[in-house]
C-alpha cells in the first residue's frame, strides 16, 4: 500500500515541503446526506445536461471538424475556449468513473478521446479555434487561450488515467504538453497565456510522469508573467492578467479573479515541488489579503463585472456583487494547495465556506440550473432564466440558467463534486485529519497499516459528528479534528467519555489512541445561529447583520416572508433571538429555517427624495415582523424572488 | 420685439403646455464667474483640444473619404457612432458663437458642413460607416446608431442657423431629415433606432421649419419602442433600449441610461407640442422616481457598469458606481424640458445639483481631460491618465484621460457649457424667473417690454445674490427666485429694506413691482455646509454622512488631508461642526475648503479577518483627527488619490 497513488487531482511528488498528504477519492467515500446526493445526480442529471448542451452549441462539433479523414460539418462555434468546457467535463467524468464505475460513462470519454485524438496534429498542438483558421498558432495569446485549453487538457488526461487507469485521453494530454515544452521550453518563446491554468497542469503532469521538462516550463510561465509582457486588449490592461507585476513581488490579488487564483494555485505547486520560499510568501500574503479584505461572507471573490475582477480591498457591495462560480472553485483549488503546504486549519476554514455558501447555491437543486455570476442581494424579483437558450454570463434572469454562452462554469461544477472526495481528509506520519464534515467511509493507511473510518453525520444542520473506527491494529496514531474558526465552545468524546479538546496552533484538535474496532469519537460543534458583521471598511453593509449557523450563511428570500413584507425595508432589532424550526425537508434538503424578530421600516417619510439633512432623518417606526431566513444555497430555486443577506440593524 | 426666436436648444411652437417661455442666449450673458471662465476655455482650450482628437481619430476623415471627387483617403476608423462625435462638437461650436462672434470658428463649421454635405447622398442620407460598407443602409438599426447619428446633425444644424443664421449646415440637416420621413414616415418602416436622440431632433426641427412630417415620424418612433421590435444583441436584452414596454406604461427608468433620458426628453418635446397628457404623465412617474431613487447626491444616474444602465432602486454604491457624463447632461437636458412644462422648481433644484457636482466633476479644470464614468469613491490611488492616448471608456484612471475611444461625452460637455446661458432663466405673461445664480446679463422683455437686469453673485461660494434692474419701464412685472430644496431661511430685500419671502406652490418667490432702474433686490441663500443622508435603503452608504454646502456636494481627497489620515478608516462624529476656511483660491476657482472632527478609526482589531460575531465587533477607538473636505467637482485635478463622499458616522 505504500507505493499507492492516490486518486487525486494534487499529488505532489516531492515530501519536504508537504505538511499533508492527499487521500484519494478512491479511499474515501461520500456515503449519504445532501453532497453524496449531487454526486449522483451530478452523474444522472447534470453529466447527460452538460454534454446535451456540449453537442448543441458545437463545442464538440468544433473538434470533430478537424478530423482528417471526417467530413466537415458545420463550421465552428463559440468563443476561443469553447475546448475547455469539454475537457473540464471531461475531467469531471473522469473523477466520476474513479468514485464509481459505468460503462456507459467510459465510453463516452473513450469516444471523445478520440475526437480529440483525430483533431490533435502530429506535434500535440490542439485547438479548435486555431485549426479552424480563425487565429494564427500562439499569435494571439492574450486572448486565444490555447494553453489554458491545453492545461484543462492535461488535467482531464490525468484525471482519467488516476481514476481508471486507462491512458487513451493521458495520452493525448502528454502529446499537447510535449508540444508546449517543444515550442515554449528553454525560452523558445518569451511569452505566456492570457489566462493562467497551464502552470497547475504543467507541474501536475510532471508528477504524473516524472519529467522534469514540464515541471520547467511551469516555472518559466511563472517567471514571465508580471512584466507586462502580454499585449492588453479590450479585456483590459495588464493587472487584468496579473501581468503588471511579478507574482513574488505581488501582495494582493488582482485583476481577473479566476486567473488569480488559478496562478497562484499553480504557483503553490511549484512551490510544493521545488520548495522555492518566495512563491509560498507570495501566494500565502495574496490569500491573506484576499481572504480578509476581497471576499464575501458567502466565498464569493471578484466583487466587480467589468473584467470580472478583484476590486480593491473592501470592495464589496452586495448589491453589485460579481462573485464568479469558477473563481471560488479556482479558490478551493488554492486554499487545498495551500493546506497540504501548511497543514493550516484556516485553508480548510475557506473551503468551508466556499462549498457549503457560493458552491452550493451556483447550482439549481434539480443540478440543470447554474449562476455564472451569483447574486448577493437582489431586490427586485426577475424573470425566470429560460431554459431553452443560453444567456450571456453578465445577463441577470431569476434563477439560475440552463448553460451558458461562455460555459465555463457548469463544467467546472461537474469536477469539484466528482472529485469532491479528495478534499476532506489528509495524512501525516502517525495521524489522519478530517478537514470537512460529511458521512464517509475512509480506507487508507497510518504509517503503512490499514485503517478504516466512517464518518456520521448530519452536519451542517446538525452539530454531531460520529466518527466510528471500522479497523485498526491497535497501534497508536491521532485523529486530528478541524475546529472551524466560528466553533466557540466544540467538545469531544471517546466511547461516550469526555475527552480533552485542545486545538493545535494549526487549528486542529487531535486525539491520539491505540484505536481498536468499535471505538467512537463524537465531535459537538456548536451550531446556534449567530449574527455576523463584517469589517467596517466594507461601505456597503455598514450597520446590517447577517445570520450564520455554523459555516451556513443565510439569506432572507421574498417568498418565504409574511404577506406584506418588503425585505427592501426592513431591519433586525439588535437584541433579536433567532428561532430555529424543526429541522425540515426544503427543496429536498434536510434544513433549518430560521426565524429572527424585525421590523418594516416605514419609509413613507422619504417620499419623494432620496436624500435628507442628518438632522431631518427619520428614524425606524415600523411594525415588528417576523423574518425567515434559509440558507443562502437554496435561494432562487422556488421561482423569482427579492433576496438578501445582509440586513440593517434599526437604530 | 415679440416675434423675436430666441437663441435656444429647446423653443416650442404650440404655446398651451408651456408654462414658462425660453430666455436664449442671446438675451443672457454670463459676465463673470467659474462658469464664464469656462465658456471661454470650452473655446479656447477645448475646442482645439477636441478638433485634434476628432482629427488624429479620423473622426473627421470618416466623412472626408466619402467625397465623391476626393481621393479615397484612409480606412474608416472607430466604432459605428463616430459622426455624432463630430455633430455634438459642431453643435457645440455653433451655440458657442450664438453666445460670441468668431471668424476662425465659423470657417470651422463652413469648411466642415461642406465635408458633411459632400459626403451626403442626393436623398439625404448620411452615416460613415454605413457608406463605409460597413453595413447595410437601417439594417441594423439596433446597434448602428444611423437614426441616431442623423438626430445629431439635426440639432447642430439647428444650432447654428439659430445661433448665427446661416444655413450651411442646416441645409444638410433638413435633408437628413427628410431622408428619416422619406424613408420611415407613415410606418413605412415599423422599426427604430437602438439609441434614442432622433426624438427631440424631430420635433426640434418641426419647430425649426413648420412641417408636421417631422413631428409626425418623432411621434410614430416613440410610438413604435416598448413593444419589442429591437432585435436584441450583445448589448443586452430589450429593456436596455426601452424596448421592452411602451414609455407610457413604465413607471421607472430602465435599461441604459443615456437612451432612456434622451427618449423621456424627446417625449416631453412631443407632449410640449400635442399636449398628449399620458406622455408628460409618464415622463413626470419616471423622473420622479429616477430622482427619488436611482440619482446620486452628486447628479450621477445610472450606476450599473453592465449597459451603462439603472440599477434597481436604491442600487447606488458609491464603490462601484458608473455615472456617465452624458447621462447626466441627458437628464439636465430631461429636466429642463419638465420644468418648462411645469414651471416647477424641482427640475431646476435637479439641474442645480447636476451642474455643480457630476457635470463639473466631468471635466479636469484645465478642461482637456474629462471623466466618461463618473468614480463616486475611490478607495486607492491609481495612475494618472495617459494624455497621449484615449482609453475605452471603461479603464480607471487616477486623472481624467484627454479623449476616448467611444468619445460621446466630451463634445457633450461642449455643447452643454456653450449654450448653458439659455438654462438660466424663463419668462412668462408679467414675470420672468430666474432659476440658476450666476453672473449674468439679461436682455429681455415681459409684456412686450425690453426689460434689462444684472445678476451679481459669488454663489455658490457665498449665498448672496443682487439683481439689479438697468432698464425697465415702470410698469408692473414679476421676478421669481427659485428657492433650492436645500434652503432654510432664504431671505430678500428691496433696494436694502427686508421683503416678505413667500414661497409659491411651484417654488419661487416671486417680487412683484412696477420695477425702475436702479432697483436692487437682494436674494440672501442659507449656504452653511450641511450632514446629509441618504434613503435608508440605500445599503452602500447606510450610517455615513455627507457634507453638502449650498448646491455644493463635498468630497474628502486624501492630498489635502493631514500625513497619516487614511480616508478608508475614518469616520465623522455625530454632533462635529463644520468649520469653513476663508474663501480661496483652489485649482483657479473661489473655493471654501470645509473642516471636520472625525477619528482615526482603528482597524487592528480586524487583522486577517473580513467578518466577526455581531458581539465580537470592536468599536471605534482611534484619534481625533481634522478632516478636510474640497468641492467634488473638484477632485482628481492634483493627481492620483483617494477619494470619498460619504464617510461613516462614529458609532
Amino acid at each position: 500500500m505504500t507505493n499507492h497513488r492516490p486518486v487525486a487531482p494534487v499529488l505532489p511528488l516531492a515530501t519536504e515541503q508537504l505538511a499533508l498528504r492527499p487521500i484519494g477519492l478512491d479511499s474515501v467515500q461520500i456515503i449519504g446526506g445532501v453532497w453524496s446526493e449531487w454526486q449522483r445526480q451530478n452523474r444522472e442529471v447534470t453529466t447527460p445536461h452538460s454534454f446535451g448542451w456540449l453537442e448543441s452549441d458545437g463545442t464538440i462539433d468544433n473538434l470533430r471538424r478537424l478530423d482528417p479523414a471526417g467530413t466537415v460539418i458545420a463550421e465552428r462555434r463559440g468563443p476561443w475556449f469553447t475546448d475547455s468546457d469539454l475537457y473540464k467535463a471531461l475531467e469531471g467524468l473522469a473523477w466520476d468513473l474513479g468514485r464509481e464505475a459505468s460503462g456507459e460513462l467510459s465510453s463516452l470519454i473513450a469516444e471523445i478521446a478520440g475526437i480529440i485524438e483525430r483533431a490533435q496534429l502530429a506535434d500535440g498542438y490542439v485547438n479548435s479555434f486555431v485549426q479552424a483558421g480563425l487565429d494564427v498558432r500562439w499569435d494571439n495569446l492574450v486572448k486565444s487561450h490555447e494553453l489554458y485549453c491545453i492545461g484543462h487538457l492535461i488535467q482531464a488526461g490525468i484525471a482519467h488515467r488516476r481514476a481508471t487507469g486507462r491512458t487513451e485521453l493521458f495520452d493525448v494530454a502528454v502529446k499537447a504538453a510535449d508540444v508546449v515544452v517543444a515550442d515554449f521550453g528553454d525560452l523558445r518563446r518569451s511569452d505566456t497565456d492570457g489566462h493562467e491554468e497551464i502552470e497547475m497542469a504543467l507541474v501536475e503532469i510532471y508528477r504524473e510522469t516524472g519529467n522534469h521538462d514540464y515541471l520547467a516550463v511551469a516555472q518559466q510561465l511563472v517567471d514571465i508573467r508580471g512584466h507586462k509582457t502580454l499585449d492588453t486588449d479590450k479585456f483590459g490592461d495588464s493587472p487584468y492578467y496579473q501581468d503588471a507585476t511579478p507574482v513574488r513581488e505581488e501582495t494582493t490579488v488582482v485583476g481577473h479573479a479566476v486567473r488569480a487564483v488559478y496562478l497562484l494555485a499553480g504557483v503553490v505547486d511549484l512551490y510544493l515541488e521545488t520548495g522555492e520560499q518566495a512563491l509560498l510568501d507570495a501566494a500565502l500574503a495574496q490569500w491573506e489579503s484576499m481572504t480578509a479584505t476581497k471576499t464575501y461572507l458567502t466565498g464569493a471573490i471578484g466583487s466587480r463585472f467589468i473584467g470580472e475582477a478583484f476590486g480593491d480591498s473592501y470592495e464589496l457591495p452586495p448589491d453589485l456583487a460579481y462573485g464568479e462560480t469558477c473563481a471560488t472553485i479556482g479558490n478551493i483549488m488554492l486554499s487545498w494547495r495551500l493546506l497540504l503546504a501548511t497543514g493550516e486549519s484556516r485553508f480548510a476554514d475557506a473551503i468551508e465556506r466556499a462549498l457549503y455558501n457560493l458552491f452550493a447555491a451556483s447550482t439549481a437543486v434539480d443540478r440543470k440550473g447554474f449562476f455564472y455570476n451569483n447574486p448577493a442581494q437582489r431586490r427586485t424579483a426577475l424573470a425566470p432564466a429560460p431554459t431553452d437558450t443560453r444567456p450571456s454570463r453578465a445577463d441577470a434572469p431569476g434563477t439560475r440558467p440552463a448553460w451558458f454562452e461562455c460555459a465555463c462554469c457548469p463544467p467546472n461544477v461537474m469536477r469539484m463534486v466528482a472529485s469532491l472526495a479528495s478534499y476532506l481528509s489528509t495524512s501525516t506520519d502517525g495521524a489522519i485529519q478530517l478537514h470537512q464534515y460529511m458521512p464517509t467511509a475512509i480506507d487508507t493507511e497510518v504509517d503503512g497499516i490499514r485503517v478504516r473510518l466512517t464518518v456520521e453525520t448530519e452536519y451542517p444542520v446538525r452539530g454531531t459528528v460520529s466518527v466510528t473506527i471500522v479497523e485498526a491494529a491497535g497501534t497508536q496514531w491521532g485523529l486530528d479534528f478541524r475546529i472551524p474558526d466560528w466553533a466557540e465552545g466544540a467538545s469531544l468524546s471517546v466511547n461516550g467519555t469526555p475527552a480533552a479538546l485542545a486545538i493545535s496552533a494549526l487549528g486542529y484538535a487531535r486525539l491520539v489512541r491505540a484505536w481498536l474496532p468499535g471505538d467512537v469519537v463524537t465531535l459537538e460543534l456548536p451550531i446556534e445561529p449567530r449574527l455576523t458583521v463584517v469589517h467596517p471598511s466594507v461601505d456597503a453593509v455598514r450597520g446590517a447583520v447577517a445570520i450564520e449557523r455554523g459555516p451556513v450563511v443565510y439569506a432572507f428570500e421574498s417568498v418565504d416572508q409574511a404577506p406584506g413584507v418588503d425585505l427592501n425595508h426592513v431591519e433586525i432589532l439588535r437584541d433579536a433571538d433567532i428561532a430555529a424550526d424543526p429541522l425540515q425537508d426544503l427543496l429536498g434538503q434536510p434544513s433549518v429555517v430560521l426565524r429572527v424578530r424585525g421590523r418594516a421600516r416605514r419609509d413613507a417619510a422619504w417620499a419623494g427624495t432620496g436624500w435628507k439633512r442628518l438632522s431631518d432623518a427619520p428614524g425606524s417606526d415600523g411594525e415588528y415582523v417576523d423574518l425567515v431566513a434559509i440558507p443562502y444555497a437554496l435561494w432562487a430555486n422556488r421561482g423569482p424572488s427579492v433576496m438578501r443577506i445582509f440586513v440593517p440593524l434599526a437604530v
